[in-house]
């Protein structure tokens, strides 16, 4: 059950029996030569839209750009400032619990927005911690998942790409989109197969030491068979997990 | 062409011929007993991708959550704080500055954005405004367009639906979404054909004057085919618009 | 009855009897060759002044300086950022709402403000329309009139100047300036009688296509006799909405 | 000369024999049962306007709503955050050097704008101090000058009244604007003559130990030849230091 | 008895029968040649430390980098942006009223801190001034007191130093750091005894205008005997006060 | 080397021969009922401190209150806003690159700070990235380190307390401050010997799971030896890696 397609009679129903919600999150960076700009938003938004479905519960728009200054020397990417992240997931927040909702499970699809979600949880809480009983809604609880996090799924990517995976721009990430959007597979020479690793600082520092992008990986192993197994583990696994995130 | 659907060397490539790119952006809100929570986004988005592919330009993910506070009070609306949305769009803007963009086309599904938008262009152009010649990157011009005003759309609207267009949660707009969304075709009885009209304040005044969220509307006048043509003529003169815009 | 000519126990005495307020807004920005830099403050200030005193009823100090990036490549003008003019008005809106007063009636003086204006309404609405009846004070309506759209006033511009009138340093706010202080009446060449118009984007491109700084108008039409009639409409008319306003 | 009175080629003009401009600043709020609301900003205002007449110099608009919190228990106060005042404060100053201006002289009306004015500077300097030379306009000098402390004020002050002078609502601001507003004098009865002195913590506990506003005065000592002598010996004073600062 | 070697529980006994709390705040920033970079938060840091074992009240941890814009051309200083210092100002305080105090005293190190202090005790007020009885904690007050001008201080000061004191890195507030830290006494050659002496303005400016961070102080004067009465004069009179204060 | 503890001069002097600098990062919260509110802070602290001797590296101040908003249902507790910790931690970077600083090795003591830290990284680095080229300064690596993950430092601890470590108020942190702070060695009865563990939501919601401020730990293992051997075995890997760090 997707938030955007429904009304809001739909919602004040839903609301009757579960307060729970899921928000897709991701960002929009490049993904190195043949990766899609949009990969990790995209991976996190079809995920949650399935295990929706076959959940049964209730998923929201995606939260589709997010914490990416470190790729901004390649061309596409989006960021926002941390702190303009951080007052966005507080009013996406904000509102849910204006609604009643008490439990928001967000679906993680990249790695440099841990940090800033973590930071916004607690810029979430911060009202009702330092001011109890002050709000005429229910306190939160926020609950961040990387879908390559599931249960199963990180096996799953071992399994499949025990040389090349990487750290960005990866064979599995890679292998999702493929799967998903099959009339968006790119092409590119690999003269490296395997990319360059290292630390994170700045965004020409970064283009300089990853002259393509990727970090560690070698995404000529990607394929949409394997994107498949990975979305219906992943699919699988969310629907269990959410239903006790909800419940508890 | 789709931001989110392509790699950074492709964006690369289509700066060196364009520096024009397209946003659509919209807002997740009540939209009546009938109406997607999800319309403007929807509108805007699907619009622009048509157009995108025709006319062969960059279309960006969808900026999908907006100006909605008056709509709080119905379940499933979200919304950003004025100051959150001009944070968040002079975040985006400067992400595609940085990479060469000279011009943005913000196509917008929300009447409620219009004003924040252009008070984000202000807060966007305010630096290279008050600091001339500091930045290292191109001076940015932003352009907002509502969609059903594109060249022949709001004459289609007048002849579609004479009487019970309103003003929110319109049959138009709902049309386009019955076209587009099938799966997502809702029904509701209606006591009152054509919602009443009035001003907005805040959230509780707005549902206790337009109790089913609609306001002078009669959404029963909804169907896929005028959605169709509405999509049709909007997408038709977006191509043409954009390109004037981008060769200006 | 202007606020900044009385005391607190005056006010208290207001508010036994009426909760509206009228604040006079405009803008410090360059008015072309002999328009004064002040124009859209002093126009709306003085006709809000007249029209208290007619109505018998509450006039705010002016909120002098508003909206005007695009006006700075012009010596003189002054602008705040949109977010700060936006956490401005929230203030002053909040100091109100803090005595008791229900309604702001905020006369404009200034087109550019229009859209910050609006953005600011909805961040004032924002707290009690996320967290209902969480404030111990009245929730506020807000209401932005642009002074010549008072009624009768664009009829009476039309009629003054029915060519010239333009957009920016338009004869009609011109005229009312010579007809408010005629010691300040200023003089100038005019090698072209009516200016260019166009879009506008960032200051340094306004220079350029406007550079003597008016936008389609020729100032040499204004005249004290028009902007009497213009005063006098527009106070008449003031009146009258204010008060439809005050008991809405 | 002032600027809201000029057009932007007098300012032009201006600024090739100066680079120094006057900021009168007050403040709205409650001066007692015969004090205006508006006397902190008329009386620098109006000051600094007849001395920018005689001096030859210019005068921008007025801030006229400052920091008044602790006021805000009387009907009529208005106060901005300490926070949005040094963003104004920023946005104005930062729009004076845009056009080459080198000093502001702010005359200052109210000692509870003094702390956030001087924090205010600090953040105005904060730029150009953390990054030298980053900026395309000149490094500003701002000064803080209150008018009742201007040479031979305050010596005139303790000569007029010896006793009752106070510390909020005193005889010599009452004075002022009894002298430079007759229309606008009050009356009431004051069963106590002096008010009593104290701290100053929030707006609640102020009403509690000031209950009619007062802090220490007697404004029944008021008279408009008072206000007439402490502008003129402000007016006098002012033209000279103004010049000096402007010279530094 | 200082709150970082306390534990929650021994804070909590102490809430019994007290509600006052004094929060050390300095500055990190050159102090001349012989000056350490820490004096302003030293001083204040363990001047409070000394009292709160003497007079058996609670001690915060020091706030210890301020408003030290204008010494930023030195290598070393640390500066908080004043609306920084506002944002931290303002979180400790709130989180000290969510426990229950109900009195901050402040003992500050550093003129330059004063303007935004004070700034920030305004924002800290605001709250419940502009939404009375809204919080659900107690309202707070803020003191502010400057370690040189307790009781007997400054009288020992123009005792020690009748010459030679200045304003800033002055031989009073060395001699303190040399009494308390014998192991950082520190030497170097003065050509100039006595620095010279004139206005702030930016950190360029301040560099030229006073070559090695003095101003108007001749610090060869300190000693750590001077340091040793300055210390033993203030805690005695730091415990009076802060009784005073505590009990108000 | 203390910055504190260092004049200006030796700042300019250090900086002729590295570019790094160490700032310790701790908070100040409960801890359990033996545990000090300030343990985070005072392990890195003193770490920091003896490391900076032993390796001749500079040390900063530390910042002593981070994010700790869960933890305010417990008296003694202060935190602040993750957006103030961001701008704070910002503020302290951007002073330390004005002067030529390019490493900070941030040596943190408090696991709830991490997020929070990496996000003020990306807010950091945004500016360089976004607009690059544009600040007379050098870019700035920042780098996090919890004392705790130093080499050597992790397998100690599970030596030394194989059962009853926990993730809160820990008997290996606690032990580090016994040994640094003898005098502040606190006791307790504990009925429960290991305390619960669990998720983490807001201040309320903590202290009924942890009803006396532990997760998971044994404080009652604690003691200086053990805190001794920590410190020691911290400081020996830090001076290490801290020389990588300022050499990479
Ligand atoms: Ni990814
Ligand atoms: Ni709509
Ligand atoms: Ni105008
Ligand atoms: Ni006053
Ligand atoms: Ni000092
Ligand atoms: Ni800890």
């Amino acid at each position: 059950m997707q938030l955007h397609l429904s009304t809001w009679p739909e919602i004040e129903s839903y609301l009757q029996h579960s307060k729970a919600i899921l928000v897709p999150i991701g960002s929009t960076e490049q993904h190195g030569p043949i990766g899609l700009l949009g990969t990790d938003a995209l991976c996190s938004e079809e995920i949650a839209r399935r295990a929706g479905e076959e959940g049964g519960f209730l998923v929201a728009p995606t939260f589709n750009v997010g914490q990416a200054q470190h790729h901004l020397a390649f061309p596409g990417t989006l960021t926002l400032r941390p702190s303009t992240m951080i007052a966005a997931m507080t009013d996406w927040a904000n509102s849910l619990r204006r609604h009643g909702f008490e439990r928001i499970y967000w679906l993680n699809g990249h790695g440099g927005n841990v940090a800033t979600m973590n930071a916004a949880f607690a810029e979430i809480q911060h009202g009702s911690s330092i001011n109890p009983g002050h709000e005429n809604s229910p306190t939160l609880r926020c609950s961040l998942r990387n879908w390559w996090e599931l249960a199963g799924v990180s096996e799953t990517i071992r399994e499949l790409f025990p040389v090349g995976e990487g750290n960005h721009a990866t064979p599995s990430e890679i292998s999702v989109t493929q799967y998903l959007f099959p009339q968006a597979v790119k092409y590119a020479d690999f003269p490296v197969r395997i990319a360059p690793s290292g630390p994170i600082f700045d965004a020409e520092d970064f283009r300089r030491r990853y002259p393509d992008g990727r970090i560690g990986s070698d995404p000529t192993l990607a394929n949409p068979a394997a994107g498949k197994r990975l979305v219906e583990t992943a699919v699988h696994s969310l629907v269990r997990e959410f239903r006790n995130f909800a419940g508890a």
